[in-house]
C-alpha cells in the first residue's frame, strides 16, 4: 500500500470535501463529486483502512496460506431502519458477520452496497455508518469496498444495505448444515424471538408498550469460544428469518436426520412469550440476529454449554433437544410443556415482513 | 462436497417446489417455505454449482495458493430493467466482473442479494435470472450465495440487485489507479456513451428513436488479452457512472498527475453524438458499462492496442491521450476538434440517475 494512495480523497489539489447537504439528491448517485463528496463525508470518515482507502473499485488483500474463503452475502431492508438493541447498519454487518462465523471460520472483511432513497436523511445515513463502524469494530472485521446508488423518492424505502462477508477457516474444517448426525445435541446460545418482536414493537404494531430489545450481535466471539471448547462441532446456523423451526427444519432435510426438542427447554424471554401469545406468533418462528444454534457430539454439549455461558452473548445458552436418528422423511418434533408431542414444521407463508 | 449434500433442495421427504406464483408476494421473504420454493424454482435452476447448492448460508472455496484477493462490489438500480442491448441481470454479472478485471486478476466468483418489490413480475425475475446465469457463464463465473429480501408494494421499484465479486490475482500485480506514470499512453476500448444513452432511450426520454444498444458485457477475457499482449499495463478502470471525463479525473488525483486528451481520437459513434448534441448532453460523461480505458507505457501501446482490436469487445479501441507530467494540481485537459484545449473536469451534479 503506497503512501501516496492513503491521500486519494485527502489531497488539496483535487476536490475537497463539500459540507454535505442534509438530504440525499439523486446526484449522489451520480459517481461524479457528489458521490465522491459522499464518500469522503460519511463513508471514508467511519470506515477507513488501508484497503478501502486505495479508492479503485476494488480492493485486493493477502488471504492467510492454507486456508479456505468463506463468503456470504445478505440484504438488509429492515423497517424501521433504528429499533430498540439495534439499528440496519449494526444488522447489516452483524447479520453477514454470523452467516460467516457459521461456517466456524472467522470472518475478517465486509463490502457494502447502500441503496438510497432520494430524500433520504445524511444525519441518519451517518448515524447508520457509525454504527456500522462500530459493529465491525466489535466484530474485528474491516469494510473494504463499497457502492451507494440513489432511487427516486417513492422508488425505495429510506436505506437498503447489501453486505457481503469474506471468512478464513482451516481447510480441513467440516462444519456445516449437512453434518448434523444422530445422538448429537442441539444448543442454542440464548433466549429465542427476541429480535422479531422488538422490531414490531419499534413498528407499533404491538398494541402494548415493551421493554424487547433485539438481541443484534456479532456472534464471531462468542462461536470462537465455543470451538474452542468443543471442536468436535457438527453445525452453526443462526436462526434468524423464520426463527428456530424453520432453521431445525432445513438443518434436518440438510443432513437427513430427525430432530426431537424439549419445549421446556427452549429458553424464551417472558416479555417475548406474553407478546407472542398476545398476537397469536409462536415464538420459535420469531427471527433472531444474536443467537446461534449449536449441533455437536452429546459428549461435548457440557463443554460448550459452559463456554458459551460464560460470554456476555451466551449466559442463557441451554441444551433444547437432540438428533434422534437418520431419516429419508426429515422431522423435527417437540415433547411439549403439556407431555404430548407434535411436529415443528418449517415456517409457511409470511409471519413478520421487514424484520431484518 | 458430500454427495449428500447436493440433494439439498431435491430430497423428497423435504418440501417440493410449489408451482410458483405469477407475482412475488411478502412471504417470498420471510425466510421459510415460500422462500425456499423462490431458491428451487428459479436460482436453484439456473445459478446451480456444488458450492451454491451444499445450502448453507456460507459458501467455501479453495483459493489458488500465493495469490492475492480481489474483492469488489456493486449494487444495480436501473430503471427499466431491461433495455436494448441488456438488462440489469446481465448489468449486476458484468458491473461486478468488470470491476475484479480492472484489478488485472480474474474473476471467479459472485454473489447476488435480490431486493424485491412485493407484485414484482415472477417471469421477469426468471429472465433476470437467466440472463445473470448466461453473462456468468460468458464470463465463466459462478454465483456461489445469495440471498432475496422482498419489500412492500411502492417501498422498493421491482428489483434491486447487489453483487459482490471475488477473484484472484498474482500477489505481485501491481495495477490501480495510483500507478499511471508520465509518459504513459491512454486507451480505450471502444465507443463512448453507449450505456447511458441507451438506458435513456429505453425510458422514452430521447424524444427520437434510435437503434443504440447498450455495450454491456463481461470485459475480463479482452483485459486478458491486452495483459498478455502488454504485461507492464499501469491502470486499468471502466469509465462507467460519471463517463471517461470523470474516470480519468480520479486516475488523475489517485495518480497525481495531468491527463491529455485528443478529442478526435476518441471513439463516439456517430448515433450517440447525435443524440448528446440534441440533448445537451457531453458523451464523455455518459455511462459505458462494456468499455475499459488501459494506461500503460508508450512503449506497449501498440502491442495492447491490436490486442484489444483483435477481441470483438474491442474492435473500436483507439490511443485517445497520455499522461503528461506529475502533478499537485492533477488535471485532465483534451485538445479540441476545433484547436483549442479545453479542462476535462468531474462529472458535477447529476447526469443520467438509475443508469446502473
Amino acid at each position: 500500500m503506497s503512501e501516496k494512495s492513503v491521500l486519494n480523497f485527502e489531497s488539496s489539489a483535487c476536490p475537497m470535501p463539500l459540507p454535505h447537504k442534509d438530504r440525499i439528491v439523486m446526484s449522489h448517485g451520480s459517481g461524479g463529486s457528489m458521490t465522491r463528496d459522499l464518500i469522503a463525508s460519511i463513508f471514508n470518515k467511519y470506515f477507513s483502512n488501508p484497503i478501502l482507502n486505495r479508492g479503485n473499485d476494488f480492493a485486493d488483500l493477502q488471504p492467510p496460506a492454507g486456508q479456505k474463503l468463506v463468503v456470504s452475502t445478505d440484504g438488509h431492508i429492515v423497517s424501521p431502519i433504528f429499533f430498540p438493541g439495534g439499528d440496519i447498519g449494526r444488522l447489516a454487518v452483524s447479520g453477514t458477520v454470523n452467516d460467516i462465523a457459521m461456517s466456524g471460520g472467522k470472518p475478517a472483511y465486509l463490502t457494502a452496497s447502500f441503496i438510497l432513497e432520494e430524500g433520504f436523511s445524511t444525519a441518519d445515513l451517518e448515524k447508520v455508518a457509525a454504527s456500522m463502524a462500530a459493529a465491525a469494530a466489535e466484530a474485528g472485521v474491516l469494510i473494504i469496498a463499497g457502492d451507494t446508488k440513489v432511487a427516486e423518492k417513492g422508488k425505495a424505502d429510506g436505506i437498503f444495505i447489501s453486505t457481503t462477508g469474506i471468512g478464513f477457516a482451516d481447510a480441513g474444517l467440516r462444519i456445516g448444515g449437512e453434518f448434523a448426525q444422530p445422538g448429537d445435541a442441539v444448543l442454542v446460545s440464548g433466549s429465542m424471538g427476541d429480535h422479531g418482536i422488538a422490531v414490531l414493537a419499534a413498528r407499533n404494531q404491538l398494541g402494548f408498550s415493551t421493554t424487547i430489545q433485539s438481541d443484534v450481535a456479532p456472534l464471531n466471539h462468542l462461536i470462537g469460544a465455543a470451538l474452542q471448547a468443543a471442536p468436535q462441532i457438527h453445525v452453526l446456523r443462526d436462526p434468524t428469518r423464520g426463527g428456530l423451526a424453520t432453521s431445525l427444519n432445513e438443518i434436518a432435510c440438510q443432513s437427513q436426520v430427525n430432530i426431537l426438542l424439549e419445549e421446556t427447554a427452549i429458553p424464551v424471554k417472558r416479555e417475548v412469550r406474553a407478546a407472542c401469545e398476545m398476537l397469536g406468533f409462536d415464538p420459535l418462528y420469531v427471527a433472531n440476529e444474536g443467537k446461534v444454534i449449536v449441533i455437536l457430539p452429546d459428549s461435548q454439549a457440557q463443554a460448550a454449554l459452559a463456554a458459551l455461558r460464560n460470554h456476555p452473548l451466551g449466559i442463557d445458552s441451554a441444551i433444547i433437544g437432540k438428533v434422534t436418528q437418520s431419516s429419508a422423511s426429515p422431522r423435527v418434533s417437540m415433547n411439549t410443556l403439556i407431555g404430548g408431542t407434535r411436529i415443528v414444521d418449517m415456517l409457511t407463508g409470511e409471519m413478520l415482513p421487514r424484520i431484518c
